[in-house]
């Protein structure tokens, strides 16, 4: 097989990768592309010997999505160049291995911005949040990455190349094939180039404003409030108390502990007058940060889970999603499922838009995998998500399973494995997880309850 | 037939019908479900007599994608409740047949609001809508109805019912296929219920202008220069001297005439001075409008399609996408096909967007035709689209699969078309249209060229 690859005249490594929660990549070869033509050759070659393909961004994955064993890693640090920034059509056209982090810095010297901002922003690349459909701390506002991709160009394991989508707003010509890519997590194929639709850097102003809650709870109950009176926030985050204690430990954060947490949020001028008023309602005191402040705030939440992991050996991220209205249910069921299994879940939340993240600070074993899986299940019960930004990999795939056929019907997820089967027909791309493990797992547990 | 409709106890009626723009639907009959129920056993009826089934909503549709022979027309009146609006969770659940106007009144009285707004609002139902992506005249702010749908319950050709996408903004379960039903019109399955994202009626206060311009040519410069100022309005419409003259001969609005026609703003307060800038810098007068005025001038813009028609027999509506920076081009390729075909084209359009309504004052016929898919060629040719919102139907078909054969790769419209097969494999659900007809077209030029 080297010898195969230096033929092909493509890079590699041999070497084993861990991703951010510690899941493993155990490929024949890391391979690094320059270009589309090689991507192109790589998946002939992979098609031809029937060898699994994953592309990787910056392993940031957080569910087993770039795990793999005796396939083919497609890292993807090479292709890493903005390839333009169009003032006037606003999008950014850019290769999958650009950071993240660093687009919104080219953007921002032009005055632009493009909002979904996951907290691994700094690391993170745009192909693997558009594989993923990442979110953020600005989702309540702006939605996550499946709202911000106009177009994007993909090679299929039959190593053709297609673009899906047109770099336009608006665009009606055939089915939405878009969206079924965004979230597809290698699935279906190598993305190698990304319209993002990008704006101008909002001129509103606004208020950020620091609560320290005596608990989670209470923020649930200020959530649902600011729903009701119709304050759409810009950024409302939530961290507890061991996520404060962790940051002030690693990041010497020196940030009060109250009890309950701190809730950050970012709203219109206009709006924040009502804000205090409903945070002085539920007894929290509010401070209002200047910029630099905010700046600091904005910059310790996105540091959250990464304090959190170097206070724990092994650590579990969920990514629980609940309607906002049932946000109360889901936080006592949570200290429920606390008490059940004797495990502390430290809570960092989107909690402006019902997206819970609780980490079971465990190392993995059959024991923590069914907690984790009750906590999905929680969310599915509650009309919930057992993901709102982190998909699914190899760990959700059961638990979503679950969730469709009981929310959706089983026929949409044999619908959903048709259209895998129908893109990709070998399966050589990232085979064995997500949509086609949830169907596989379906079929089994049947075909055992039937025999 | 009708022996049998009336054994399922469904209510049904004999009658030919045509769309907005003429296009015929000769159904075997017009049938009227009061339930899913009703869907679901119609469905299974024309599936065991393999009868086409096409959804029928208000009959605004401007493509000929409600047209059919021999076909059951399923006309939603009757299943247009508002089940539940939503106002902590933030979204209105409703059946397909309820009217867009009547629900943004209701939504309107609860201080929330459904932004898309097409100009038919005032007719057309929600269920339309969504299997068409329609979008309006807050779309260069809002986007289209696409990026406005959480969820669907839809019967598919098998009778089953699914429901696709959660009641919520952040959702990672399984590959998207909401986007792929919305704006699917009616190929995939019967939409029965549908749940829509709304939020609180924005507080920033917007400036209304009114400018009277020269020349289509200015306004293209005045966005491309709004553009780079990054000046992103709530709304940007244009109408020109002829559709100007048809409001004021059909609903006497009393507009004035300039030569050039009407460019409509709404924009944020702190934007207005820099607009009206802009405005100065290519000679436009602009005026400012209070709320009445304003209200007028929307409502008016609304009914533009409406008064033309009324000054017409006979009327090609066309909506073509080009890119912002492309507008100028466009223009004057526009100008050129009235020279050539010496036909006037009067244009509406959501000029914030780059999103063209050219409209042909002719009868129905080959030459017509021809001229309609030219300009839909210019926008193919510019990097555009052949539709932005008003769909494909029978009419675009063509176009539409030289747009994506040449943009995206032959292999996208047998995707496309593969997605069609594996959702309706008997196509009985509006069959002959949209993709298949596109896909079927390419196929028999492929043989052609071949032999």
């Amino acid at each position: 097989m080297e010898e195969q690859l230096r033929e092909l005249g493509l890079e590699f490594t041999k070497e084993v990768r861990e991703d951010f929660v510690n899941f493993r990549a155990d490929p024949l070869a890391v391979v690094y592309p320059r270009s589309e033509e090689d991507v192109i050759k790589l998946v002939n070659f992979a098609r031809e010997k029937k060898i699994p393909i994953v592309p990787w961004g910056a392993g940031t994955s957080l569910t087993g999505a770039v795990a793999c064993k005796g396939c083919i890693l497609v890292d993807m640090r090479y292709m890493s160049s903005i390839l333009e920034i169009n003032e006037v059509d606003w999008y950014a056209r850019v290769q999958p291995g650009v950071n993240l982090g660093k687009l919104n810095e080219e953007l921002s010297k032009r005055g632009f911005f493009f909002p979904p901002d996951p907290a691994s922003f700094f690391l993170c690349t745009v192909g693997g949040a558009v594989a993923n459909s990442s979110g953020g701390m600005r989702g309540v506002r702006y939605g996550t990455f499946r709202e911000w991709v106009l177009a994007l160009r993909v090679v299929l394991s039959s190593g053709e190349v297609i673009r899906v989508g047109e770099p336009l707003r608006k665009n009606r010509a055939g089915y939405d094939l878009v969206h079924l890519f965004v979230g597809s997590e290698g699935t279906l194929g190598i993305i190698t180039e990304v319209w993002l639709r990008i704006i101008p850097t909002p001129r509103q102003r606004l208020v950020a404003l620091v609560g320290y809650v005596s608990s989670l709870d209470s923020v649930a109950g200020i959530i649902i409030d600011m729903r009701r009176s119709g304050i759409l926030p810009e950024i409302a985050e939530y961290v507890d108390d061991e996520v404060i204690r962790a940051l002030n430990e690693h990041l010497n954060a020196g940030l009060r502990k109250s009890g309950g947490g701190i809730l950050l949020l970012r709203v219109d001028e206009p709006d924040s007058e009502r804000m205090r008023e409903i945070l002085r309602r539920w007894g929290v005191e509010a401070e209002v940060l200047n910029d630099e402040e905010w700046e600091r705030m904005y910059s310790l939440r996105s540091q959250s889970a990464l304090a959190l992991k170097a206070s724990a050996e092994s650590m579990y991220v969920e990514d629980i999603v609940v309607p906002v209205s049932r946000l109360v249910e889901a936080v006592r069921r949570l200290r429920d499922l606390e008490r059940k299994y004797n495990v502390r879940m430290p809570v960092i939340a989107h909690i402006g838009d019902g997206n819970l993240h609780p980490n079971i600070l465990l190392e993995r074993s059959e024991d923590a995998d069914k907690i984790f899986d009750e906590v999905a299940r929680l969310a599915v019960e509650l009309g919930g998500s057992v993901s709102g930004e982190h998909g699914i990999g190899i760990q959700k795939a059961k638990v979503m399973g679950e969730q469709i056929t009981s929310h959706s019907g089983k026929r949409v997820l044999e619908i959903m494995n048709g259209i895998k089967r129908l893109i990709d027909p070998e399966s050589i791309m990232n085979p064995g997880k997500y949509v086609e493990l949830a169907y596989e797992i379906n079929r089994s547990e049947e075909r055992r309850s039937s025999s």
